[in-house]
């Protein structure tokens, strides 16, 4: 189809487009992400619903002298589009092709990298500040979903805007959902101003609807009578904004572009903060999405016809094992709460909350709140399960420290897609929170090999008395599943294969062509394909799961690296503050002079790509370290080990 | 004075005394309070403004069987003295004395730990649903001042609360500050609520409005007319509160027990959250407090009579050095603005603030903003230099992380009271810094030896155009302030004092009875008692400042290893995670044998106490490290380093 959207190839060049053809350049946008989106996986029901929002803001900003900056980002596809990039969407994703968010590096039309929620509203904060100080003139746009907005941070921006003396507009794009729906007060707050009659079409706030007083002086007298939020919306839209001193502005249809146009330019004539309210429908113009909005949040290569995914999942996944043990023990234990911080199915949570729903609690996208309301749980007499991907649960650093682990009280936090995630690139890998979490007192952190033992270590942890996480990886553990799963004991690690050299060297001989693997987790299916290799060259291998990495098994550790020439950890998570340098430290410590060889990720932001691929250009490849390991049992035999000789 | 306190002295016994004598007994909680805090030092101002709230609260709750949560914690020395604890004020805050904040081990009647700001209502939240599954009766009151409820988690729980369908009291301590000055549109927004004269005097929010609604029709139709914000206060009170799903009250004399009592009881009738607005005076009843009550918001021992403090600090201190250096970056460079959360004293930066007020930005009670504003501001071309205690900057790790460090900004961290802070306890204890930032990538952390070096390397850092944390501690550099202060330059230590021993070790012999020490940050000073006791025992010593944490000097590092028996490392951080771990860990990847020691602080919370004692208690005590680090000497001669032996 040669169409309007081949004209658009480059920044701007929607503003060479008749409005009479803005409807069907919205088609073939939502044709072409379709298209390319069901061909390679990727963000779609959000895309789709901010087809016409992103055209307006395209048409009303100049790029890239004015900013946007999109909260979460997943929703920038249409952005990149229209500055320019249709070509990068063939290889979106992939490794050192285009990512799946706003980057700074990839245009100069992407104002900030972002990833993580509720984030926009502060960096556009500070952008009109350094724009108040400088005297530029840039337009500064935010774009938050109602899902983000129940955000602390984004709460906190809201409380600072409201004294700004230039323009800042925030777009409010209301879909009515984050991933899955929203929940709470403002979701709830929302709902009501959407649904008022008096307040459908286009509407300029209080300034307006002051100045038609006089004339409805006595309809406003009846209405009062009514209920109290007809009141308070008859009076005044957006109040809850206008408390805070943001002017507000809608609420307006945001698949109507000359509407959204109009709002945006009366928006930015004021010198304040200026919320623009717009209400789009998530998965817009593709039925199944509309349909099932949360599915097509994030999706696999899928049928367009019939919107199947084209290679489904094969076996237990890592989050499926946790989602079906999970229900299992809400049978066994009634005081086991469960909280997701708006991820009921992408945690797998979902299935307990249909099960045990009084005994589920989604607080919506407020990680903080989350662990805090855990922490409170748990000290009304209950074991909190709170799951949150590794990444997020990086803005809760401060409540699992200073609210669980200080009272030290029982609460299990189930730390999905930790790791390498993959695709959504650097700003999801769940590569810190070995560094994040294992330095906090009182907390014990795990690690499973496989999804069986991911069932026993919440088996476990729930029997606690104190608090706990469980971290484990996006996908599936095929290759450890043979393994046995022995019992879980508290800071002891398992020893799942012995090396015959042990035996001569804890008779005291020479250690020999010995090596030992620690491994955490994930990583138990890497020590097995090292083993390998290592045996290829003749050399006797143990292979250890680690399983806590906070305590560690100090004595099997000390023990393990006297009877072997190498000691390799194997962890995946970045080097710096992780399982390895711990273990560095614990041998330093006791003196002991065994080689300790480190395996982990590079301490760098890791891109995008797919899993496999990261794992082995980011330190984990198994050739890479089986050269590193026999490289470390030659020195250990060539160069000694007086001290002070490296 | 034989008065009506001394006939409190276990939870509950102020129900048996008259309501005729609350005023006296108030008079003598101040009474007390201003006695021995003024003699011991500690949370004053706060505390003053709460006697009737607190006496108010504990006529309603039955303890311990009800739940009372106070954010912060530093406003509950009246809890303490209702509670039976009115002896512990004679060893307030001292080292195994009775703590200035709630704990649940000093007292049955403490619910919850706290310490940070804005998790109160969180905690409650968690309390209440326990309660809605195990059907107890308890009542659940949380206390927020208006300061904490600019905090993002508090914001994120008040969107949670409005779907409870039991009671959950809040308490809105509104006294018009943080520890300084409020900000923001909350702020606002309670000032427009306190002053508007329709809502002075007791009132039950938007119920009782409309109950009277058809008696003042006209009077509204009047009012309609006039500002905005006078439609909306006499319409509905607390709207920004009821658009959650929280019910108002108030606002109320929060000096007036009986009026604060009639409002609890009917507050605790509604089976869903409820606000009730408290306006209480900070400093109340001590004439120095009201006029200043920042300055006495925590004190040192004063003069009763005059308010000045007994023993003046003698000396620059940290923050003194800080405050004075970015008035003169300031005045070099007008790219530096200067960011703080709610503490512009405590940090330092009033003085900035003075002198360019329109690049000073305080954000409130609110660091994930205030780092993510920063990063905002980074991009629009300026370099924010953000202010915040190593304890409260444990609430920003994401948005250090996600907004500042993936992108690379030019940000700087003024890391105040890391290390041992003293008296404020386990909560306020900035012993995790090292752990939590050392890992980020990209991220440039250091620490001065004195503050003289401190002043150096904010010159340095406010150049960087990445970003950098400078972390330095509570009190002053008397020990160092003599050394020499050399050139920063970027990943590089300085050496301080070199061992003789050194020219034959590096020339390939014995390195004999050898050590070098490495001290972070105000560790130098530590190091250098520890070379004179280790001289005295004819060791020769190599000190060297680190000055960065990350990227640390490797190559110095490996170089000093080779030439020395030991190397020891000093922190005043916990060592999991720390400078330490990471040396062990370069060691051990370079095969370097040396015996390392890590000096460092035990890994667990720390209690309150003062400095000095903390640090020689918990890790950080000369003669004890001076033992260790001869064990490690003779250790290497004795033991010698075969791989494989202990």
């Amino acid at each position: 189809m040669a169409g309007i959207l081949d004209r658009i190839n480059k920044p701007n060049d929607i503003k060479e487009i008749s409005p009479s053809q803005y409807h069907r350049l919205a088609k073939e946008i939502r044709h072409f992400l379709l298209h390319r989106v069901s061909e390679r996986g990727g963000h779609l029901a959000s895309n789709l619903g901010a087809v016409e929002l992103t055209m307006a803001l395209h048409l009303f900003l100049e790029f890239p002298k004015d900013k946007l900056i999109w909260d979460v980002g997943h929703q920038a596809y249409v952005h990149k589009i229209l500055t320019g990039r249709k070509e990068g969407f063939y290889t979106l994703r992939e490794y050192q092709g285009m990512s799946g968010f706003p980057k700074r590096k990839e245009s100069e039309c992407d104002t900030f990298d972002t990833g993580h929620s509720s984030t926009s509203l502060s960096v556009a904060n500070g952008l009109v500040s350094a724009r108040e100080l400088s005297g530029g003139e840039e337009k500064i746009v935010a774009v938050i979903g109602d899902g983000a907005l129940s955000g602390g941070m984004a709460m906190e921006a809201l409380n600072n805007v409201g004294k700004l003396k230039s323009n800042m507009i925030i777009i409010l794009n209301d879909n009515h959902m984050s991933i899955s729906e929203n929940v709470g007060g403002m979701a709830n707050y929302l709902a009501k101003i959407r649904s008022n009659t008096a307040y459908t079409g286009f509407k300029y706030g209080l300034e307006d609807a002051l100045n038609k007083l006089p004339e409805v002086g006595t309809k406003i007298v009846k209405k009062l009578k009514q209920s109290k939020d007809s009141i308070k919306h008859l009076v005044i839209g957006g109040m809850y904004f206008e408390d805070l001193g943001i002017t507000y502005i809608g609420p307006i249809d945001g698949h109507d572009i000359a509407q959204m146009t109009r709002a945006l330019e009366s928006a930015s004539r004021m010198q304040k903060a200026v919320l623009v309210h717009v209400v789009t429908k998530k998965g817009k113009g593709y039925e199944p999405a509309e349909n099932d909005p949360g599915h097509f949040h994030g999706v696999e290569p899928f049928a367009l016809k019939t919107g199947q995914v084209l290679r489904p999942q094969q076996g237990v996944t890592y989050t499926g094992m946790f989602s079906k043990t999970m229900t299992e023990l809400g049978a066994q234990n009634e005081k086991i709460v469960a909280i997701t911080a708006a991820m009921p199915s992408g945690t797998g949570l979902s299935a307990f909350a249909k099960k045990y729903p009084e005994r589920f609690f989604d607080v919506g996208i407020a990680e903080e709140h989350a662990v805090t309301f855990a922490a409170g749980m748990a000290v009304g007499g209950y074991h909190p399960v709170v799951a949150v991907y590794s990444t997020f649960l990086q803005r809760a650093y401060d409540q699992i420290l200073h609210d669980v682990c200080i009272g030290n009280l029982p609460v299990t936090f189930a730390v999905d897609r930790a790791g390498i995630v993959g695709k959504d690139g650097e700003t999801h890998q769940g590569v810190f929170d070995l560094s994040y979490l294992a330095h906090i007192p009182n907390l014990t952190v795990m690690a499973p090999k496989s999804t069986k033992e991911l069932r026993e270590m919440l088996r476990f942890a729930v029997n606690c008395d104190y608090p706990v996480a469980v971290r484990y990886p996006r996908g599936t553990s095929e290759e450890t599943d043979g393994l046995p799963v022995a019992e879980i004991v508290q800071g002891k690690a398992e020893v799942l294969a012995e090396a015959e050299e042990n035996i001569l060297a804890a008779a005291g001989k020479v250690s020999g062509n010995t090596a030992a693997l620690v491994a955490v987790g994930n990583t138990v299916a890497l020590a097995f394909r090292i083993k390998k290799l290592l045996e290829e060259k003749s050399v006797a291998v143990t292979v250890i799961n680690a399983r806590f990495v906070a305590p560690m098994d100090e004595e099997l550790l000390l023990q393990t690296a006297k009877e072997h020439a190498v000691l390799v950890t194997l962890e995946e998570n970045v080097a710096r503050g992780g399982f390895g340098e711990r273990v560095s430290a614990l041998l330093m410590e006791h003196n002991v002079k065994t080689r300790h060889i480190a395996g982990a990720l590079d301490n760098c932001f890791i891109e995008h790509g797919d899993q496999e691929t990261l794992r082995n250009l980011y330190g984990l490849e198994e050739e890479d370290l089986c050269r590193r390991i026999m490289e470390g049992i030659n020195g250990e035999r060539t160069s000694g080990c007086s001290a002070g000789e490296a």
